[in-house]
Order: C-alpha cells, then structure tokens, then sequence
C-alpha cells in the first residue's frame, strides 16, 4: 500500500485521508446490507487500504500497532480465547 | 483474531460488530488529535482488530479480499505507483 499511494496520501494529508476512511466504513455498512459477497469484500479490501494510508501518512507501522497491542491474546484480559464479559 | 474473539464475535452479530468498527475509528479519529503516539497505535490497532472481528462474523477473508482488490496496484489505475488524478 505504501509503495502504490504513499505519495498520494503524503500531499493528501491526514484530515482528508480520515475522511476518506470514514466514507469506505460507510460504504462497507451499505455493502453489507446487500447479499453482494463480492461488493462486501471489495468494500473490506478499500477500508484496510485506506486504513493503511491513514497509518502510512501518521508514520504508524499498522502491523507492528496490531501486534504489539493483540499479541495472540485480549488484551484485556489476556486469555485466548478472550473471556471478557462485556 | 478468530482464535482470540470467534466465539465472542458469532454471539455478537453483524450489526453491534459494525457499531463497534466504527466507534473505533471515532476513537482513532480522536486520537489523532493529540500527540499521543502510543494512543494512536492502539487505536490503529483496535480498528484492525474490530475490522477483522466483522470479517469473522460475515464469513470474509479479509486478507484474501484485500489481495484480490489490491495486487500491487491501484484497481483503478492498474499503476503502482497509482496515477489516478482525483
């Protein structure tokens, strides 16, 4: 992702880009209303990529974030599977 | 993700899953306000833990689904680096 739109999404600039991620999880909610299994995995596909442009123009390593924080466990309670009661 | 939150996620359903994505990404939104670098990670990571937790729940392959739309280059463009001009 970074190789194909970094140097879109470093003039575009975080607050657009945002936007632009808000839009797709919109678009996936529509998508998902639909029995479109194709229109709902391309829906998937556009929000981890502007998810991964979000993360590339924020200089975040979006892998590295996730498995810091996820590290084959909850977090939160830190089983596998999770336990959390809420 | 599945190992971790399946059993959690199928109890769930669609549409409180999708109540959570995007109450994630409020949150990143949020913390992209601040300097808080760790803060930022975190909900980069949440957001690709709740998007993976609704790929579950909707039968998706996440990771297939973002290949098949992205190999390399822009869907739209067939460029990489993406030349689309919008």
């Amino acid at each position: 992702m970074q190789r194909i739109y970094f140097h879109r999404d470093s003039k575009r600039g975080i607050t657009e880009t945002l936007d632009w991620l808000m839009g797709e999880v919109k678009e996936l909610a529509e998508a998902l209303k639909t029995d479109n299994k194709k229109a709902v995995e391309d829906e998937f596909a556009d929000v981890i990529a502007w998810l991964a442009s979000l993360a590339n123009v924020t200089n975040i390593d979006l892998e590295k974030a996730t498995v810091n924080k996820y590290k084959n466990k909850c977090p939160k309670c830190g089983q596998s599977p999770c336990q959390c009661t809420f």
